[in-house]
């Protein structure tokens, strides 16, 4: 499979699994946050991970699209006025902007068990593998996970963290970022039956991507335009938010960004497996900060 | 086990499940609301409806105290300003009083990961037993269940839903209340090897009980007082909100609460089980309005 064709499945899948039912609006909400346009990062991982364990990716596409689900609720709720107070999204109206503020609420709550509901409804999976793969999306969506990255994100915003700038930032990218890259590629090689090595590696592959891509963005909030990323740019400066860009300069993270994915093209070959897509998706990251 | 040995179990299991952890803002957050006083009702008929099918409710200690967990993320939510706007819960501040709102939805968040995450931590049971417990929990806690509710009621306030309003009535309090009671008594059942017309059974106790619970609630808004209550009262006529006593007046929800509570005994007496603790909790409902 190439990268289109894992984004096309997915945007088709989550197509499929988003059916508006009563009460619609809490549901038409889920689905347009869901199905803003996107990269699929997230599910093309976790079923790319599947694949290149020996899996069938068709196995985690309930996972992956579950992922995705994770994903878009995290966005709604950050972008709320009590948050990071976003208007836009992916180029489009943040969910709040366009169904409420009480709805986006209610939606990236429901999101938070629609996802995990979604597959036990579409995978065939067995129940010792349900359960870990569970307990992954447990860790990754809650308080060790991407909640802890944002709570320490916005006290760092408001002065509130003391302590070392260079861990906290570390720990900022790490929750808020790597931790649902990693839970993408983990669950795709448990449900491919990969062996603790192999799932230790390639956390290590997303530990490392998702800080790259996190750092990434931070250079893009500097120097891109609204046009391009499709959402409000120049805050993070403007905030004094904490950011590899605002600590190290703009040529430091550029240069810590193409050491990250140099290790990332190192352990993909230490893993012996041939994937053009994650290939495809380190230099997708290199050229975005390039152009 | 009596109701108060229940309640005193629970919360000595809330406090020891919930560490304050880093980042600790998060964790005390999460802390305060689950831990607020409450009559732990939930948690309790968890336990006990293991316990009269057979079941050691100790087993069921975990899931009880993570229905618990999953009550006050609706109350967290429930309590927020672009939502019920509440300053008080159980006699104290909201949580977004205490913490801030950013604060507010993410241990809202947070808790409908934690809670099935300690029932994993804790419990031992198996995994197809797991599956189960996650499925029933996934479809009270989201857009079937509470959130359903939620929606509904919202929609009604702002005058937004047309159609029978008795129908649209049954619908929020059978899913913003009765859906809680019923994962409750389930989970419990499931728990204990009850059989699927025991479950059956035991559902329709928790959604006769669940309404029965809410028309008492809606009673008491008309007739309490926040000293009694601990939360702002006499909002529902005020907001023109749909309850049973806007809608039909205070005579009548007092005749239908008897008779709900009547049905309920009849239940439990047709299951041929006995439980002080279920009559105590019947009791418990028709003396709230009585006093």
């Amino acid at each position: 499979m190439k990268m289109n064709d894992y984004i096309e499945l997915v945007n088709k899948k989550l197509d499929e699994y988003m059916q508006i039912e009563y009460p619609e609006d809490i549901f038409k909400s889920m689905k347009y946050s869901v199905t803003l346009p996107g990269k699929r990062l997230r599910p093309v991982m976790c079923l790319e991970s599947c694949r290149v364990f020996g899996g069938n990716y068709e196995e985690a596409i309930p996972t992956a699209c579950a992922i995705e689900m994770l994903h878009a609720q995290t966005l709604i709720h950050d972008d709320l006025p009590c948050m990071d107070n976003d208007d836009f999204r992916r180029g489009k109206l943040s969910n709040h902007k366009v169904f409420g503020e009480a709805n986006a609420v209610l939606a990236g709550d429901a999101l938070l068990t629609f996802a995990p509901q979604t597959i036990l409804k579409y995978s065939k999976l067995p129940s010792d593998i349900l359960v870990k793969i569970f307990a992954e999306y447990f860790q990754a969506a809650g308080a060790y996970g991407v909640i802890a990255g944002q709570v320490v994100d916005i006290e760092s915003e408001n002065g509130k963290v003391s302590g070392d700038k260079t861990k906290i930032l570390e720990y900022i990218h790490t929750h808020k970022t790597a931790d649902l890259f990693k839970l993408s590629l983990r669950t795709g090689a448990i449900i491919a039956g990969a062996t603790e090595e192999q799932i230790s590696i390639i956390t290590e592959f997303g530990q490392k991507l998702g800080v790259a891509f996190q750092i990434a963005d931070d250079i893009l909030d500097e120097i891109s335009t609204f046009e391009e990323m499709g959402k409000t740019l120049g805050k993070d400066k403007a905030s004094g938010k904490l950011t590899y860009v605002t600590l190290y300069g703009l040529e430091d993270a550029k240069h810590k960004l193409t050491c990250l994915l140099t290790d990332c093209c190192d352990i993909i070959n230490k893993l012996n497996v041939e994937s053009e897509v994650f290939k495809d998706i380190i230099s997708g990251i290199e050229k975005r900060v390039s152009q």
